[in-house]
């Protein structure tokens, strides 16, 4: 029997009950991590691991077997081998379970055995219509129901505005441990897609594009499933979310990894490549830019235009920058000539004050504190300037100022994003850093790090106010 | 009377003694802060702080004037407004000074009246053929010697290996600390040149060429004074001595920024990179990677070739950072059958194992220690690869292992760089850092720098075997 499919999967991010096929009471077993997941997240509704041994998990009764569970439990979790996948899928369906997140790898993305279990999914798919993450996901999280089915230790996930749709478990791993342990933002929804034997990209992309949580969609994938119909969503969603992508296997040679991965082929890149800018999408080229993506999406607003004035403390970083910015499509435009008198005026004369801005004099001889919060006020204030980039000259035997100014300016230029770096100590830039986050000022402790993030969200920009 | 040019700046990299013309006894101020920057780095040459207010500074007497310095003082290091500072070079010269640093800034990168005062200074410099640094540098140091002239807080500065010359004050002040507080690495002779009245790129290029300490040459650089000699140097040093070069003002906007810098007008760019190419130099674009290139050449042999070996704890990372390796010029290629069968032999069958190594599945069911240690020895041993980027799974709720294997394996195959990063907890991160860097294997916070850093010392050896 062919079974329609539902058009949400709304029970997968707010289910009210989950079995967790496959629990474990060692710890350390990916079984056992996936509750202490749960359970760290404060997720309310009800959990009910599985396991033929029985007894007890983390202050939980276990249940013996699938088809033990109470009626109507929402959200199947299945942490067993590739092997034995496939006939759990088909008790939790019997069952009445009608969602599930399945985690083994060992199945396409392997080899012929492995291919053949992936079919055996999707012949339970299609007879039963179960709705499928996965297999070969590390998990999928949605901060606002306290939620993940993440299974490699996580603890807390901070909550946040920004979704990532993953064809890869690392959004639910370490590069998660390092967003949690490095950084303070958060996330909204992580929808880890693996194999994809059932719910692909697009429809990811169409529940965020409706999920009022989701400000903006950042994405990592192999390859596409249905691509016209992805792009067709994107198009339409660009408009009102941003949706920033990395689209891996751009050489050859990444190709050739990429089919190891997840048993993707990777598309031709040069027209991938304008596809997605057609319909909106602004594409990225390093791992660690998903985390910049996420982060500049996550703590600033989209700034009006290109134009950026940044402060350093060395002409070599105004030179460096500036062509750094030409690279990136960020202007550094002059500024009107109230802002350079006014700067004139903050610094000793034998620096020529213009944009960008050489704040070297100034904040050696009136100080970092005074020279930083009136060059930035200056050029903020400037309306030839959508976003400002400070780099902070800090050092210990200097002494360190109070960042407050930076908030207060902040949240004096509501409009244009402020992105703080560094040059100088690394620990008062981390201490600056501790101030500013959680006080939601974005920083950057690699400078380019700074215009990369803010390239990206003029591209975002762009897509979004493009012509029709 | 024209003087004959010295062949040597040696006095200036070991001076026996030292006069420090515009010495304070103000905390802050530059006149003391270089005083205790060459007390910081045990400097065991005469220190003479010259002001007319006499005393006593940090322990050293004051002279009063500089006609009343004792005799043969080697070097002159003038902390004096740039009015002042003609006046004062004069007077050194009379008083048989030969060597002078001059940090004033306020020349012909300001205006009219600076450029007057730059034109006295070359009148003094052709009369007496005394040997000028500068004017507007920030000081220069020579960690052999325990010496230092630079004036803004540093403390101690770690010895090394590789040596700087740089068109710009960074290097002996804010970037100097985010090297001494952020890294393990030192550096052997940092040159800054300012507005190169005198000794130019050239002159500091052959110096090093010649100096025993140094084993490998970073250049920040604006603008050439005499191309075609400082070319022809380097194509020579190059076959000898890497040369890693940051030519800036490659763009339109830049080269405005580099104007008001050190009134240096930018070449023009395409032709600049030619040339650099056929010389030998290895040209980066970013600032940071300034850096990354000191920080490689510190810490690492070159490699043989460019066939890198990753280990990664994701998929997605094996296909984003063979992209990336295909960007930079690295290969990398399939790994010989006995290499093959080890990495399967450590792995869960439900991966398939080849370079790059997808090492996830492994960490997991045989612990970090076991999966690294034993995939990179294989990887190591294989003749295909000539370097090893593990990227390190490392995550507080899994547990820090020991690092000491990486040490080991570092020792047993010394002509291939290892180069570690990591994804997880940033703290277990910093942790591994510092565990390993003073030890002598170097670490990236940010995984593509390792590659970026590999891809400068491929780029080194290919230029010291290109054929001639």
């Amino acid at each position: 029997m062919q079974h329609t499919k539902q058009n949400s999967l709304t029970a997968f991010f707010e289910p009210r009950s989950v079995a967790i096929i496959g629990a474990s009471a060692t710890p350390g077993k990916a079984g056992y991590e996936a509750i202490r997941n749960v359970q760290a997240n404060g997720y309310a509704g009800k959990i009910y691991p599985v396991n033929p041994k029985g007894g007890e998990i983390l202050g939980l009764p276990v249940t013996s077997s699938i088809s033990a569970l109470p009626a109507g439990v929402d959200l199947a979790v299945i942490i067993l081998p590739a092997e034995a996948t496939p006939k759990a899928l088909r008790e939790c369906t019997a069952r009445g379970i009608r969602h599930a997140a399945l985690m083994a790898g060992g199945f396409a993305e392997v080899d012929e055995a492995g291919a053949k279990l992936q079919e055996e999914l999707m012949t339970v798919i299609r007879e039963t219509g179960v709705r499928v993450l996965g297999p070969n996901i590390s998990g999928h999280t949605s901060t606002p129901h306290g939620y993940t089915s993440a299974f490699f230790p996580l603890g807390k996930i901070r909550r946040g505005n920004v979704s990532v749709i993953a064809q890869t478990g690392n959004f639910a791993t370490h590069t998660m441990r390092s967003i949690t342990t490095g950084e303070h933002f958060g996330v909204c929804r992580v929808i880890g897609l693996g194999n994809k034997v059932d719910i692909d990209e697009t429809e990811a992309l169409e529940y965020l594009a409706d999920d009022p949580e989701t400000k903006a969609i950042v994405i990592y994938l192999e390859s596409f499933k249905r691509p016209k119909r992805f792009l067709e969503v994107a198009r339409e969603v660009t408009r009102r979310k941003p949706i920033v992508m990395l689209k891996s296997g751009s050489t050859e040679a990444g190709k050739q990894a990429a089919v190891a991965h997840t048993a993707a082929m990777a598309s031709e890149d040069r027209l991938v490549d304008g596809l997605l800018r057609q319909a909106g999408i602004v594409r990225i080229w390093e791992y660690s830019h998903l985390v910049l993506a996420l982060k500049a999406l996550s703590m600033l607003p989209l700034p009006k235009g290109n134009r950026v004035s940044f402060l350093a403390p060395s002409g070599a970083m105004l030179v460096t920058y500036t062509d750094f910015c030409a690279r990136l499509g960020l202007e550094v435009p002059a500024v009107g000539p109230e802002t350079v008198a006014r700067l004139q005026e903050i610094s000793p004369p034998y620096i020529r004050m213009r944009n960008p801005v050489d704040i070297w004099a100034s904040a050696n001889v009136r100080g970092v504190e005074f020279a930083y919060r009136e060059g930035m006020e200056a050029v903020l204030k400037d309306a030839n300037i959508d976003a400002v980039v400070p780099v902070m000259m800090l050092t210990r035997q200097i002494g360190q100022p109070s960042f407050e100014f930076i908030l207060d300016l902040a949240k004096k230029y509501p409009g244009k994003p402020v992105l703080v770096s560094f040059s100088g100590d690394k620990d008062c830039a981390e201490e600056c850093k501790a101030y500013l986050e959680p006080r939601g000022v974005p920083t950057f402790l690699e400078i380019e790090q700074a215009f990369e993030a803010l390239s990206i969200l003029v591209r975002c920009r762009k897509a979004m106010d493009r012509p029709r």
